[in-house]
């Protein structure tokens, strides 16, 4: 019988460590037999990468946030019904840096965009399709700050203040403690080696639930 | 007393006349001592074409229609809040080339995205914003196909065939039937002087009216 793969993303502010996970998460699956794709928002195909590209370079020309909305949903679109679908529907998981979480907590959250205009797009891009699970991986918005700023060079994103990256925090906490059968809160604040941990924990749980369907 | 600009778009199919008319629009508004820009979608700022490159180019890449139509609004917001509402609200009149008839007659039309969904984010881009005018240069799609191909190479959307642009004539016209006092349909398909003489007609016609206000 075929099995469709899981839709699993990661998520949380500047630097708590979903790069970091994700690549800790694809050596778990790995070690477990699951096929699987690793993947990125915005981005993930050529063109959607290319849109990325648009929405991360500082400008001088004011970016609107009706514009950033949009663009966000673009990629989001591209991203998957080229490459996510396909994987799922092939009965491969897929692991993605980021996904919708992310637009209601960067731009609702962060930049004040209403929650029902996100959600409005969200169902015009995605219909029905969410994540199946995602890994909100949550620290202090310092602790966070303090380990990307040594990665160098800030994007249009990483230039904005405490306050915004913590009206973030907020969202991401809210829309977890709502859902909680499709959110698992990490604490992302304690050593590599525990966070490495409890995200690997997670998924070994999302594979037995899976593979006993 | 301040007096709010006139928003006039021009739309056709490929090779109408578009950029020549608006062209010889901007001459009529200069003999008139009117105070306007000329712009054009998508584009009209420096981000907003940008995107309109990335929405042009042809590439390998199927481009998703959720993902185009996303675009086109992304670039139009850019544009409308960043260039032609300061305009307006300027007191200048603005000259754009396309605007969002052309995403109901391309990406509707032709490409057959639900005019529903079009109208959608119309609204959630435009709010109440329209055109005030739009001059709609109509002629049969080959006459405008073989105009176009004399300027050289065919980008993502002139690569299409004529029942493509069949399709978006036919939208362009049931618009202009369904609200005659926004839209001056003018036969294109006369000579260059014909039509430019249709077109600074509306245009003086426009003036009159704006100035008796
Ligand atoms: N638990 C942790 N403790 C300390 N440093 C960490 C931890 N997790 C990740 N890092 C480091 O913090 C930096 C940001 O991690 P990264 O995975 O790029 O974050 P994100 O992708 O969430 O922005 C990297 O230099 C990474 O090595
Ligand atoms: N009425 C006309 N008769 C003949 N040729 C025309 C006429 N109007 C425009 N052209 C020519 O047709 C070509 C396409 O016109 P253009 O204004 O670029 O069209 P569009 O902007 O609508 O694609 C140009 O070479 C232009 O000089
Ligand atoms: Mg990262
Ligand atoms: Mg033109």
């Amino acid at each position: 019988m075929s099995r469709q793969g899981q839709f699993i993303t990661f998520e949380g502010t500047e630097g708590v460590g979903k790069s970091t996970q994700l690549a800790n998460a694809a050596r778990t699956l790995e070690g477990l037999g699951v096929d699987f794709i690793v993947t990125r928002e915005p981005g993930g195909t050529p063109m959607a990468e290319a849109i990325r590209e648009l929405l991360l370079s500082p400008r001088e020309e004011p970016v609107h946030e009706t514009t950033e909305l949009l663009l966000m949903f673009a990629a989001r679109a591209q991203h998957l019904y080229n490459r996510i679908l396909p994987a799922l529907n092939a009965g491969k998981w897929v692991l993605c840096d980021r996904f919708t979480d992310a637009t209601f907590a960067y731009q609702g959250g962060g930049r004040g965009v209403s929650a029902q205009r996100i959600a409005l797009l969200e169902t015009l891009v995605q219909g029905e399709v969410r994540p199946d699970h995602v890994i909100l991986l949550d620290a202090p918005v310092a602790t966070g700050m303090a380990r990307a700023q040594k990665r160098g060079e800030l994007d249009r994103f990483e230039q904005e203040d405490l306050e915004f990256f913590q009206r973030i925090r907020d969202v991401y906490l809210a829309r977890a403690a709502a859902l909680p059968s499709r959110y698992h809160v990490i604490d992302a604040a304690r050593s590599l080696e525990e966070v490495s941990d409890g995200v690997s924990r997670v998924l070994a749980r999302l594979f037995k639930m899976s593979a006993s369907l």
